[in-house]
C-alpha cells in the first residue's frame, strides 16, 4: 500500500511514492495544484489458478490434463497458475524403484517447452513442479516458473526432503542447493516452495524475505488409508494450519496445490487429500478445494500484503541479533 | 520417548537412556543379564494450569487472585502452573505514562517471594509474568520460572517488543538480553515466551531447539473495540493458529494465558479475548478458555514429543546449511 501523487510537470506523468502514514508529506518546491492525490491504496489485484487433480500411470495423458487445468483457470481469469507437486506422473516415490528414475527430465526440458508456449499463448504465469534430471545420477525435486511471456525465470529445488513410509523421496531427490527463491513475474512477485518445505517457518521466511508476495507449495500430501481413522483429521488441520501460520508470520498470501485420488497398492496406497487453498497475509482461508479434481481461482489484493505488515508488523521487530543459533541442529 | 535401561549394579539402580530406534545398543562391559529392558516409551503425563483472569487497578488484589487461581488449578491436579502477562497489574502500556514504572519491581522479589512459598506448599511450579525493573530507568517484560520446591529457577526476558496503538510496550521495556532459554522442573523441561514473541516462529524454534517440551505463552492480546466487528474473528483466528503452529513446526505442546475483561477508556480501550488454550505437538487444541475468568488444566503425555517428531519428523530435515540468511533484515 502506498501513497501516490502524479505529478504534471512539463508534460510528463511522473509519479513517486511516499510510505504510509505519511500524511503530511510535503513536496518542496511544488505548488499545490500539481499534486493530485491518487487512492491511498492502490489494489493490487493478481489471480491465481490451482490445478488440483488426479494422475494416471501415463505422464503424457497428466500433461494433457494440466495443460487443460490450466486453460480452465485461465478462462476463468486466473494470472498465475500453479500446478500440484509432480503432476507429470503418480507419486512414484512409494516405492524405491530405479525404474522411476525414466520419468525424470531436464529442466527447461520437455514439459517446460509445452508450457511455455501455452503461458505465452494465454498470458499467464505457470508454476510447474517436475521431477529434474540434473546429471546422470543426479536428480532433484523442482519447480520451474514461467513468466506470462513464456519465458523460462528460474528453478527451484526442493530443500527439504522427506523420508517417511510411502514417501521415499530422499532415495529419488537430492537436496535442493539454489537456496530459497523469489521471482518479478507479470502479476506479482512470487516464490516457490515444494511440499515438506511447507512445514518449515525458516523456508517460508527466507523466501518472503526474498520480496515474495505469495508463496506457492506445489504438494502431493494425503492419508496411509490405516493411519486415517485415527490421525486423518489431525493431519489434514496440521497441514493447512502450519501454512497458514506462514501468510501470517510473513504478511504474504500462501497458495497450496495438492493431488487428489488414491494411488499404490489397493490395499494401503496413498489417498491423496485434495483440499488445495489460497490463505491471505491474515491467513484467512479464501478458496478451499475439495477431495476432488478441481481448478480454483482465487483473487488476491498484493496491496494487502504491506497493509497486514504495517498493521501487524512482524518483520519489523524481528531479533536478528539473537536468532544465530538457527544455524544449528540442536542446542544441547 | 526414551528407551531406557536399568542396570542393577552394586546395590544400586543407575539408569541411563539411549536414542529411540537405537535398536541394537550395546553397553560394552555389560553382560546380558545386567540389561532389563524398560517399556519403550514411558508416558510422562504433567498436567498444565492456566490462570486466565480479569484485573483490577490494584496489583495486591490481582496478585491474591492469582493465588487464589494457582490453588484453584493446584487442587485439580496441575503441576505446572502459568498465569497471563503482566498478571500483577492492567494492562498500563495503553498509554505512555512515566507513572507506570512504579508498577514494575526487581526479579526475584516481592511477586516471587509470595509465589516460591506458595509453589514449595503446592508442590507445583509457576510461569509468572512481571514487569521487571532491572534498574534506574531499565525496565523490561519478564517471566519468572519458580521450580516446584519454590526455588527461583530464573527468568526470561521478552525478547520481542510490540509498539501499535494501544500496546505502547516499546516506550516501557527494554528488548530481552538473555536469549531464548528453557528449564529442568520437577515436571517437564519448559520454555517460556511472552505474547508478541508467539508470532515468530524463530523464538518458538530457538526454544525448543534448547529443549523445551512445553512452550507457555504468557499473554495480553485483545480486540480494539472499533476494529472488532470487521477484524476481530481474523485477529483471534490468527493468534490460535500461529502459536499451534509452533506446536506442529517443533512438535511441543503450547500453553496460551491470556487475560480477560474491558480495560482503558470505556469508549475504547482493549477488550482481552481470553481464549487461552493448550495445543499437543501436533497442534491439537486439548483445552481452550472463553472470553471470562477461568482456571483450565490439562494433562500433557511428554513422551508425545519425541512420537511427533519422529513419525513427522521435521527437526531431521532443518536445513541447516542454508538458514544463515535468518539473521538478516530483508534480502534487498
Amino acid at each position: 500500500m502506498v501513497d501516490c501523487y502524479q505529478l504534471l510537470a512539463a508534460n510528463k506523468i511522473v509519479s513517486f511514492q511516499v510510505p504510509l502514514g505519511d500524511e503530511n508529506h510535503v513536496v518542496t518546491g511544488l505548488t499545490p495544484h500539481y499534486l493530485e492525490p491518487m487512492a491511498r491504496s492502490i489494489p493490487q489485484s493478481v489471480t491465481l489458478g490451482l490445478v488440483q487433480m488426479g494422475c494416471t500411470p501415463d505422464p503424457a495423458e497428466n500433461l494433457q490434463k494440466a495443460v487443460a487445468g490450466v486453460r480452465d483457470a485461465a478462462g476463468r481469469g486466473a494470472q498465475i497458475i500453479c500446478l500440484q507437486e509432480l503432476f507429470r506422473s503418480q507419486y512414484f516415490c512409494q516405492t524405491e524403484d530405479h525404474g522411476n528414475f525414466a520419468l525424470a527430465e531436464p529442466i527447461p526440458g520437455p514439459s517446460t517447452e509445452v508450457l511455455g508456449p501455452l503461458a505465452a499463448e494465454l498470458g499467464v504465469v505457470i508454476v510447474a513442479s517436475l521431477f529434474e534430471k540434473r546429471a546422470e545420477g543426479l536428480y532433484h525435486n523442482t519447480a520451474a516458473v514461467i513468466d506470462a511471456d513464456g519465458r523460462y525465470l528460474g528453478k527451484y529445488r526442493k530443500m527439504h526432503i522427506p523420508d517417511d513410509p510411502q514417501y521415499y523421496e530422499k532415495f529419488y531427490f537430492t537436496p535442493g542447493d539454489l537456496g530459497f527463491r523469489s521471482w518479478d513475474t507479470r502479476y506479482g512477485r512470487i516464490g516457490v516452495l515444494v511440499c515438506w518445505d511447507q512445514w518449515y517457518p525458516e523456508a517460508a521466511r527466507l523466501t518472503a524475505m526474498s520480496g515474495a508476495q505469495i508463496l506457492f507449495y506445489p504438494t502431493a500430501i494425503g492419508w496411509l488409508p490405516a493411519e486415517k481413522q485415527e490421525h486423518g483429521a489431525q493431519q489434514q488441520s496440521a497441514w493447512e494450519t502450519i501454512q497458514r501460520s506462514h501468510s501470517i508470520a510473513n504478511g504474504v498470501y500462501v497458495c497450496a496445490v495438492n493431488r487428489v485420488g488414491h494411488e499404490g497398492d489397493p490395499a494401503g496406497g496413498i489417498e491423496f487429500w485434495g483440499d488445495s487453498f489460497v490463505s491471505d497475509p491474515g491467513g484467512r482461508i479464501l478458496v478451499k478445494a475439495g477431495a476432488g479434481e478441481e481448478v480454483l481461482v482465487a483473487t488476491c489484493d498484493l496491496s494487502k500484503v504491506n497493509a497486514s505488515r504495517t498493521h501487524w508488523p512482524f518483520l519489523r521487530d524481528r531479533r536478528i541479533d539473537a536468532y544465530q543459533d538457527l544455524t544449528k541442529r540442536y542446542l544441547d
